[in-house]
């Protein structure tokens, strides 16, 4: 079967014939409230993945929902192209964040509105918006040949954002092995250092995150009364937590440290580690000086582990006053991970200490939550590495950088081993995404741009083998 | 005019016909949502202070609704007892602390239900059943004569729990302070130490209250793109308020201690500083270490100044987790105080310390709230302590003793100043009436018991003088 390869010229024409449409279906996607974290949003979580599963039905591919017992998992296949060409295996998610604190979004945020050529709603970028120009790239390839000129599998899961359980233990089943079984693996879900500079990802850091609870008195106490006679749970969560950095930020946990695998030099000079530090204080309004002094900041962000406190609850927080000594207290804590630390490993060293550094007045527990993650390096001179950068290359009349993402994606090393494929990360996000935080949003243009690149990358894979 | 002086019995008699109307006049009250740091609940507040006024009126009093900027003030007078007698002052508030977290009642803490004769409602104890009982016992008096044996003034507020802004402003004004002229003034908003000791309460102390805000980046960021390069606001803040206290359980703010005036053994030994060490952790579930280790614990308790964190607020407290650096946390403080010291003096002390170790890589404010209030110790030896002392021993048929609150009831040392009358403070609380806490309560009984001891004590002043 001859397959017709399409110059950028034709995509980008192809591209102005579709956008509208392909907005449209865009903001749909977006309406759906699938926030995997919390059970509230469980119908709405899965209406979306049926509504997604029949888009890509509809796009030309085989379509499977593979049920768990959290949220599917939505497989696709096209085998046109036949045994003699590879295939190339896709990695999305259709869940989201949750949209806290709701008070500072400028609009609601399942109810996307453009702005600037912005689409601004929980999920526009991370990772709605990355899923969507995949699925366009694929519709109009589709669209101008049969088949593709590779073959093409799909994974598109609902828990990415508690840490992919359900993918997880999908995994270990060994029809979905055969099933996802590719020669590249892309987890398009990643970004770019900056709006005129290609580059792709090849590595992301693990995680591991877990909740302390503190529990003192059996009740709330009057902070008059009983102040000065009970241990505040907030003082003695204040008190641990504190102990968890040193001045110079180092984690102080004995063994954090233990099984990091440093870069070597080479391994580090093709990494692009150059950072803009006024780009990024404009950016965000704040400077890049946490975590350790003595590295510079990409090295902190990409290459060493972290431990930070991603929330507080304890006694009133509200408007006003309440002069109360809460009973409980509680401190949602992460770690981010480089090889070859262990997750679970780390989890229980955090816990172990926390237990070790609490007042005796108070009890604490520690639970490890599901969904940790592995840190991965992907090699450099893979050919789906030279196919994406070569398009990458093409779109932006530019070297393609190679970078790594500090965040994580917890099932991509089981992914890649499980589909026995080289791997490789990308995506069009870019660093004021907003991705986790209110107001997130995505720009029309890097819809057309991730369009294009996909489209081109997928062509080149068929023409180098 | 001749009076006729009530027995205890006649008193009894009189509780046993009332009681029934008494208890749904009560329950009425309590329904009304006066939560007065929460302006969601002001036009519930403003009923709720209509109804009272009127309440007071019926009794037979002369009312006044002093408007202020916030919650009025209910003023009411009877002056029957003509100017031969002596006035009494009793002080008492109709609003109450929010009723936050919700989820821990065992009913709504607004639709209040009686179980085991104990009232549970938001309020129940603080102020509205310790007030209601007062109003009872006027009640019952003026039925049987046409005057007090006293002259009588009310000054029941509406801003106790934010501490009492506007009472304090109105008693700036010449005419307020006129009527406010009093020879003895009764604060009806303490305890007892256990349900068979009688006790009246011979020092509070003082409050001030503040919330800390640090603020990092301008939006919440993602803490695996960002771990390792911003300074999280939740960490500068737990290392800031870890420094606050040292291992020793003392405050480690310079200054903080610098006007403590220290009780000579002479004044302790007429406190009843004994305490129950089983029954308190029986109680709270929880032992009484807390605070200066050095100290036994109604001396912490009492005749200590606190830092209390009362709140802390900052990144994802739900279910589930979130991986996010917020761009900023906050934490509510409050410093409970003891002779000498100014409220607004230790504010600014814990403000400028707060300022002084926040991390350079953080922006910090505090803002000091208003309604601080100093602490006071009462004269053992006034007229209104004997003539409570003697209502307290005729009821309880036992000595009664002299203790402290370790809360605060900041308007109580500028209403002695200002109406220039010896003070006495005493209610009927219970260690573990759960004030500011869920499932608040009261009893049917100490309301019996209030009312025949406010009743006893309104006739030994009049015989006293």
């Amino acid at each position: 079967m001859s397959v017709q390869t399409l110059t950028l010229g034709q995509l980008k024409n192809d591209w102005a014939a579709i956008q509208e449409d392909a907005l449209n279906d865009y903001l749909t996607f977006l309406r759906f409230k699938s926030i995997s974290t919390d059970l509230k949003y469980k119908e709405e979580t899965i209406r979306c993945a049926r509504w997604l599963q029949d888009y890509v039905k509809q796009i030309g591919f085989e379509t499977e929902l593979w049920e768990t017992p959290g949220y599917p998992v939505i497989f696709a296949s096209h085998n046109g192209a036949g045994p003699s060409k590879p295939t190339l295996l896709i990695y999305n998610h259709y869940d989201v964040q949750p949209a806290d604190p709701l008070s500072e979004w400028d609009s609601p945020p399942f109810e996307p509105i453009m702005r600037d050529g912005e689409v601004f709603a929980r999920g526009a970028q991370d990772n709605k918006g990355q899923c969507f120009y995949v699925l366009q790239a694929l519709k109009a390839l589709l669209k101008h040949n049969p088949a593709f000129p590779i073959n093409i599998k799909l994974c598109i899961e609902g828990e990415e954002e508690i840490g992919s359980p359900q993918l997880a233990a999908l995994l270990k089943e060994k029809d979905k092995q055969k099933k996802l079984k590719a020669d590249y693996l892309a987890i398009v879900d990643t970004g770019l250092p900056d709006k005129e500079t290609p580059a792709i990802t090849l590595g992301v850091r693990g995680i591991v995150t877990m909740e302390v609870r503190v529990q003192g008195s059996s009740a709330d106490l009057h902070s008059g009364s009983h102040g000065g006679l009970v241990y505040n749970p907030l003082h003695a969560l204040v008190e641990m937590l504190a102990k968890l950095r040193d001045k110079e930020g180092k984690i102080t946990i004995p063994g954090f440290y233990e099984d990091v695998l440093e870069m070597t030099q080479k391994e580090k000079s093709q990494i692009a580690f150059d950072f803009d530090e006024k780009k990024y204080e404009a950016m965000f309004g704040v400077k890049s000086h946490g975590g350790e002094k003595a590295l510079a900041p990409l090295e902190r962000a990409w290459n060493r582990p972290t431990l930070e406190i991603n929330g507080i609850a304890g006694g009133y927080g509200g408007i006003g006053f309440k002069t109360v000594i809460p009973s409980k207290a509680i401190a949602k804590i992460s770690c981010r991970l480089v090889p070859d630390q262990d997750p679970h490993k780390i989890g229980n060293l955090v816990a172990k200490y926390l237990k070790e550094i609490a007042p005796k007045e108070v009890a604490v527990e520690v639970e490890i939550f599901n969904g940790v993650g592995k840190a991965i390096r992907a090699n450099p001179f893979s050919k789906v590495v030279k196919a994406f950068s070569m398009a990458y290359e093409e779109l932006f009349q530019k070297p393609c950088k190679n970078i790594f993402e500090g965040a994580s994606i917890p099932i991509v090393t089981e992914l890649a081993e499980v589909s026995q494929s080289e791997v490789i990360l990308l995506g069009f996000g870019l660093p004021d995404d907003q991705i986790h935080a209110p107001n997130e949003h995505f720009g029309v243009d890097r819809l057309e741009k991730g369009f294009l690149v996909l489209s081109l990358a997928i062509q080149n894979l068929g023409n180098l083998n």
